[in-house]
């Protein structure tokens, strides 16, 4: 009979997804480097290009893997004032992606078109490494660059090096190979790259709920009954 | 006659929206914070409360001054799962707060009852010093509070004690008083206050938007015709 084994599906959406869009405008709009000039003392008076970042306005964002996260990223982003939004991933089914007017394309054509990149495939042997130099030298030199899925689907020198020659403008990643990322990672190095811990589910709702799922999973399991949800393999 | 003036009216609206937006993510899902630990070490193995914050799911959000900066925040804001959203100050017309289902309720009712309060009313004698010891006594705990509008609509030292002791959760402030904000002051040393250097219009776009008004402005002066935007007092 083997382990039973529960899980918590499904519970982790919203708090990825509004993750993902904070990380995005944090990096286009340049907030950890911005509040590190206040603390420094770089903050005089007005220039007019000074802490110019890239916003959403009339752009097109690209969205690898328009599964349930990354539709949730994509319904937050389009009050911002997004033109187009492309896709390109295994799924999803059409009607899911006409809710954005979402065009599919293939991967080289939404590193070359878009402004924004989202990244929230599955790691899989497809998608492994996926984001790599030439990826990214199709990137516009004005694009950001944003991981909250897995960070083997990015290959980290690769991104060291198109940040750090200007082949991209910025990159938010939540999730680093490995996890926790080596404090002297040269990827940290960098003002227009920001690193968070893997906080995507990170919020006291979402893990409330997450605890009370794993408890009722358990309390079924123990009194042998069916479990809310239980992995079948 | 006098000298004529030229302005660049409506300009940075989503820009500043847009910067708010990312203001109040980066303050309630405690980006600086998150990134610091990266950079520190303090990114070890999973706890499941660690580096917790809250979220814009079933929020109540009460913005001060709902013209067009506000609204254009609350339109960003509602696909994140905002409940409700409440209002306070003097416009705008009801038929623009239709648009969220936004109640006009006293200031207080928005203090007590908002998740997330954001203040992009416009500084007159009538808001100056608004939000005082007293507004944020009345706010919840859990509760995260934003300003992108002017920096004395706020009373800082008292800001300063609500998130020392825990009245409430978090801040961030793209204003403040004065700018730029010394760099010994109090604020700075709260781990729960995100301080940016006034960057609400601080995109390439919105930038070189308001460099060609200016100029066009500026020709048409110089030719004695009219402005396309010129100030009339």
């Amino acid at each position: 009979r083997g382990i039973r084994v529960g899980y918590t599906p499904d519970v982790l959406t919203d708090a990825t997804a509004e993750l993902s869009v904070a990380l995005l405008l944090s990096a286009c709009r340049r907030l950890p480097e911005a509040a590190e000039q206040v603390k420094s003392g770089g903050w005089t008076t007005w220039k007019p290009l000074w802490m110019c970042g890239y916003g959403l306005s009339n752009s097109t964002v690209g969205i690898i893997g328009l599964g349930r996260i990354g539709q949730a990223v994509a319904r937050r982003l389009k009050p911002f004032g997004v033109k187009k939004f492309l896709y390109t991933g295994s799924g999803p089914k059409p009607e899911d992606a006409a809710e954005f007017g979402a065009e599919f394309v293939p991967l080289t054509r939404l590193a070359e078109e878009s402004d924004f990149v989202v990244v929230t495939c599955a790691l899989t042997p497809a998608t492994q490494g996926m984001c790599n130099k030439e990826f990214f030298s199709r990137m516009k030199k004005t694009s950001v660059f944003v991981n909250t899925s897995r960070g083997a689907v990015v290959n980290q020198e690769d991104l060291y090096n198109a940040l750090a020659q200007g082949q991209i403008a910025a990159a938010g990643l939540d999730v680093t190979t490995p996890e926790p990322l080596p404090t002297d990672h040269p990827l940290l190095s960098l003002k227009n790259c920001v690193i968070l811990p893997h906080i995507g589910s990170a919020t006291y709702a979402t893990r409330n709920t997450m605890a009370v799922l794993a408890a009722n999973n358990l309390l079924a399991g123990l009194r042998g009954e069916p479990m809310p949800h239980e992995l079948k393999l």
